[in-house]
């Protein structure tokens, strides 16, 4: 089934205790291209660039699956640029330069074909440009999953509360779930962010892993510990890349096969923070991510008898 | 097996969010006097306490099953002191008052029926007596488990690695993990620690559930997400009680009995934590304790096809 993702292509400049990229290839669109493009080859962008944006990284994505028919080139401006400089944990960072440029004229038209998409991941952008594209949807049975940041919680809580009502998915990290909710332990702030509307949310926790909830079912999967961590960014985009893209391979939305998508996201996040921007995730064998799955499986396994 | 644990018998005042409790029972004989008392009636205790200690809460440890021939009273003492404050992440907190009062003077002499423990659990204390301890135990197959403490790291390195490299298990928090090895990625301090003696390590990140090491293999214990926390003064004690508790029942130190243990010990300190002192893993019953390992292996639990 295809999957539609919305959302930036950037350019991000990487800083890091271990290393400094200038100007390689991120943002949301792309991160959950190349994860999804693992599981499905129908999958439908919405973004936005400058003419600045290389002929060559579109072609990459023509080459994964990946539909550009709604995606807004525009030939005199520049493309969203991101710059930031992690800290020695390599989870806390310093945003060093925002250029929104070309982003902060987003328009998203949807092209006709792509207003049936059956899966949706609605990428971190202003709460009433995610609701323009839900007003555009016409899949009645479509499946959304939806990132958001602090920031929209506040400044624009209202219109984001909004837009989460009318998802089934809501993706975002604890301290997110924590503001949103007004309840510092998860299982609270899961209970009530379930009353607003979403029937499945994803609380990620970076390195520990992350929470599933459903009505009151938990699921946590695994943080794998990795030897080397070079660069975190983009690897939320990455799980949710993975996790949708593997929703729309078995076109499965029950609660046991959400967990296995879950471990398929969190296996792409793996492979994803081990590299510089995209490097992680391009060129991956099906056998690496089925060994990755599995260590995941390994490293929870035990028997209670 | 018999299960020896060298500590602190002490009284705590506990400040948190959500409440204060003024001179209540703590120190870490304590904790894994309790906790380990659901699986082995056999517990050896070596601390020291002031003539201020409850008679009445001598008697509860003896009819758990503690034997207190090890049990220094000093009469014209005070027992050990401390106050502290945790933050409203009810992670971190900051220690008011630390009144040593006869622990000052403690000096851990094994009665002879003690020094043939199978399993030995050495509390956090100066690493020379630590090694004190370990000089008195004659058992030639001896288990024994290691706590510690930044603290110890930074005044007294030389002598911890002494007594690290005499133990089997070292039981230890992330923070400690790091500066003990000097790596940040824990797979990595976890490797350079296996060096230094202990043929295990576990790792606690506290809510985010433990790691064991061994050898090659790693195994990742979840947290259980709890919707109140009261308390997680001893919670460390408490899972290393529950632990080493089932080790002794068992009398099996393989990998996988070890993953087994490690859940008993996660589920003991979920209890904790959920009531201030000792009051959470007092009086439980075994059909609760069940109930609650089994939250662990479900909230895990996935299969990939």
């Amino acid at each position: 089934m295809s999957l539609l993702t919305i959302g930036t292509l950037a350019f991000d400049s990487i800083h890091t205790p271990f290393g400094k990229k200038e100007r390689v290839l991120g943002g949301s669109c792309t991160y959950v291209s190349y994860a999804a493009s693992y599981f499905t080859d129908k999958i439908n962008l919405v973004s936005i660039v400058g003419g600045d944006f290389p002929e060559e990284e579109l072609d990459n994505l023509r080459n994964i699956g990946v539909n550009l028919n709604g995606l807004e080139i525009k030939r005199d401006g520049k493309t969203f640029f991101w710059e930031g400089k992690y800290h020695l944990n390599m989870i806390s960072r310093d945003t060093l330069v925002t250029d929104l440029n070309v982003l902060d004229d987003f328009n998203p038209v949807l092209p006709e074909s792509f207003k049936t998409s059956e899966f949706v991941m609605l990428g971190n952008l202003t709460p009433s440009l995610q609701e323009q594209v839900l007003d555009q949807l016409t899949n009645p049975d479509v499946f959304i999953a939806l990132d958001t940041m602090n920031f929209w919680m506040d400044i624009a809580m209202e219109k984001l509360l909004e837009v989460i009502r009318r998802v089934d998915v809501l993706v975002i990290n604890d301290e997110e779930a924590r503001q949103l909710s007004g309840e510092f332990a998860l299982t609270r702030a899961a209970d009530k962010i379930l009353t607003m509307g979403p029937k499945f949310l994803i609380i990620k926790k970076g390195e520990h892993g992350s929470l599933l909830f459903y009505e009151s079912k938990i699921f946590f999967a695994p943080g794998l510990p990795l030897a080397e961590v070079k660069d975190p960014t983009g690897a939320g985009d990455t799980f949710a890349g993975g996790f949708m893209g593997y929703l729309s391979k078995t076109g499965d939305t029950s609660f046991e096969n959400m967990k296995r998508a879950i471990i398929y996201g969190s296996a792409m996040a793996s492979f994803c923070v081990q590299e510089f921007s995209l490097e992680g995730i391009k060129n991956l064998s099906r056998e690496a991510i089925d060994k990755r799955v599995k260590k995941f499986s390994e490293i929870v396994d035990f028997n209670l008898v």
